[in-house]
């Protein structure tokens, strides 16, 4: 169902011929009735087309549809590809009846390679008179590269629903990562809400993993809401259905993540501050000495404490104070109060919990990551261009 | 010849039983005429033992001699790790005649693990007694772990000396890694102008290196002169043959990284600021996906790309802007004003040159890295605890 769970969406995914394998490779996701929307973007300084022209959209116009390609990032690709993206926002546009600036245009794939506009136009025209309240299951498959399967989400609550769709797990072969989400429902929101929603969400969820500390050229997450549920406002509880949607789909991403074999679920608490604890659970959740070391089922605390300890902030490090830490693993503390505690936890599982505890401040984040395996490797470096 | 190159200097390895390979794990460097000296730490704020006794003694003392034991790194030990490293600090001034103040103590090895202090302190005694001018190669082979072999360099230039050893490779199985440098040179420098030579070198060459971008609790870089040359001062060529002799150095470290089959050389040219081309070329540096581009012998210029637009920077992101970017490999340009060149530079070399013009300004960067490969991993994963 995924982003045709919610009431009032329609959607739909077709093979346009973008993707070399010749999978599905063209998804649409339409708002039948008026819908408002927001979407949160890369920060990589480096940005697509589509991205920049989806930002110029979004400033003035509410988004009732998206266009996704599989295949072709269309980033690095200079004026041509803006064009490009312009031209395809363009030919849906017209093919659905709406405004060019109410399509916002996505896509996934080799950076540095010109958008294949025919193939697009064609795609996104033949989708176009596919979308149907049925579509999310294709519109979930036609958005992949090198996932292992569709990822999806769906909440229903409080007489509405929240449904999503994500694709990423690290990187397109032989190119770049791109992870895009698009998430719907019916709830109603007026206006410039949707943004207030989808901000403290994602900053708990999709900007809390890390497969491989990268940052694509093309990331974006969209929610569309239409308030077809005609469900009366509880914001607490759309803020929760919305945050679990993105959690789960955030979670699906990194176990999907290229090459992992372990989940790791890491928690600082007792951080001088929030900002703090983040930054440390960052750098734990992107150290290669931590990720081999998950590989391997190594309850490795000496390389945990050693990333804690250089965690970047502000101009220098995160506030620590080695005699004050605890660390466990899987709950058992394996360092406590600046000394070994003996103990030799249980790691053999798919799942490698680590709790860091600073003893500092009231300070908490969580962190997902991906461990670093032979096949991340091979994914990366054995296919070249 | 290394740290014993220059004149007044001697040293010693011996075998002391710490590392289970049986190999030599015990070194002592001493100056004859009375030093001066300086030492640059690692940042981490989880800082090893032996770090924390090294910096009290160098607030009050100038150093004279070095003891370095390789097997066992004395971090996250406790305050049992600052007395063992005192005691060691201790026996060795009592042989030597010195003061316990006038002695550093490095440690490189496993982390969370106590000093095992009776053979330090035994391997001391006999590391003392065999202490000679032809000692050099004997302490550059007592301070490896996993590294390969020795790295030592020696500049001789207008009538001084400059010498030097060094290990590190990423870090030791099954534990963490740890840097430790030691630099002697018979070239006159008054009391305290040591640092003033050694931070810009090691800003320049040590602190522009990345074997995983993981920061050990236990490197250091330390540098004593003793003046036995007799040589004029001339502050300008003596800069230089350090420099020449950390930058010989930092690469075969480089080189000489976990796993490593290709070295990276990061130019990155035009920028901002100095330190906006650091943060890139550093960025670039650390990335997984231009490593793994790298050990593919693949020239991905989208994943440079990408690196240098997320390259962290004050509160956010160096400047850059994509229209006026140049990336080159091996000299030949992939990507100018914006938009692919089209050119297939030959990628097949065990060196991959990277440059990056940001045609912004006249800040400007260099580094040096080691690729992301198999060995890596498996030097990483599968030694456990």
């Amino acid at each position: 169902m995924s982003v045709t769970a919610a009431q009032g969406f329609v959607a739909s995914g077709v093979t346009a011929g973008i993707r070399p394998s010749g999978k599905p490779d063209v998804a649409v996701v339409r708002s039948l009735p008026r819908a408002v929307g927001a979407a949160l973007w890369t920060t990589n300084r480096v940005e697509a087309a589509p991205v920049t022209v989806s930002k110029r959209h979004l400033a003035v116009a509410e988004p009732q549809a998206v266009l996704i390609n599989a295949g072709v990032a269309n980033a690095a690709t200079g004026d041509q590809g803006e064009a490009d993206a312009v031209a395809s926002a363009e030919a849906l546009a017209q093919e659905l009846g709406l405004e060019t600036e109410e399509i916002l245009v996505l896509s996934t794939g080799v950076i540095g390679v010109r958008l294949p506009v025919d193939k697009v136009l064609a795609g996104g025209r033949a989708a176009a008179a596919q979308l149907s309240p049925d579509g999310g299951a294709a519109a979930a498959s036609a958005i992949l590269t090198t996932d292992s399967g569709p990822k999806v989400a769906v909440v229903a609550s409080g007489g509405f629903t929240v449904g999503g769709m994500a694709k990423g797990a690290g990187m397109i072969h032989p190119r770049l990562a791109t992870m895009l989400v698009v998430i719907t429902t019916d709830y109603p929101l007026a206006a410039g809400e949707a943004g207030v929603f989808l901000r403290p969400a994602v900053a708990q969820t999709f900007n809390r993993i890390s497969v491989d500390g990268d940052c694509s050229t093309n990331d974006a997450v969209v929610l569309l809401a239409n308030g077809a549920s005609a469900a009366a406002r509880d914001d607490a509880v759309f803020a929760d259905a919305l945050g679990e949607v993105c959690t789960d789909l955030a979670r699906q991403i990194v176990a999907d993540g290229e090459g992992a074999t372990v989940v790791l679920e890491i928690g600082v608490t007792g951080a001088a501050s929030g900002a703090e604890a983040e930054a440390i659970a960052r750098r734990i959740a992107t150290s290669p000495l931590v990720k081999t070391a998950a590989f391997g089922h190594d309850p490795n605390w000496g390389r945990v404490l050693a990333a804690a300890g250089s965690a970047p902030y502000d101009d220098g490090f995160a506030r620590l104070e080695t005699g004050r830490l605890t660390v466990a693993f899987g709950g058992v503390a394996v360092f406590a109060a600046g000394a070994p505690t003996g103990a030799v936890p249980d790691s053999s599982g798919t799942v490698c919990r680590i709790d860091l505890d600073l003893g500092l401040g009231d300070g908490a984040a969580g962190y997902l990551a991906s461990d670093l395996t032979y096949d991340y490797v091979r994914i990366n470096a054995e296919y070249t261009t």
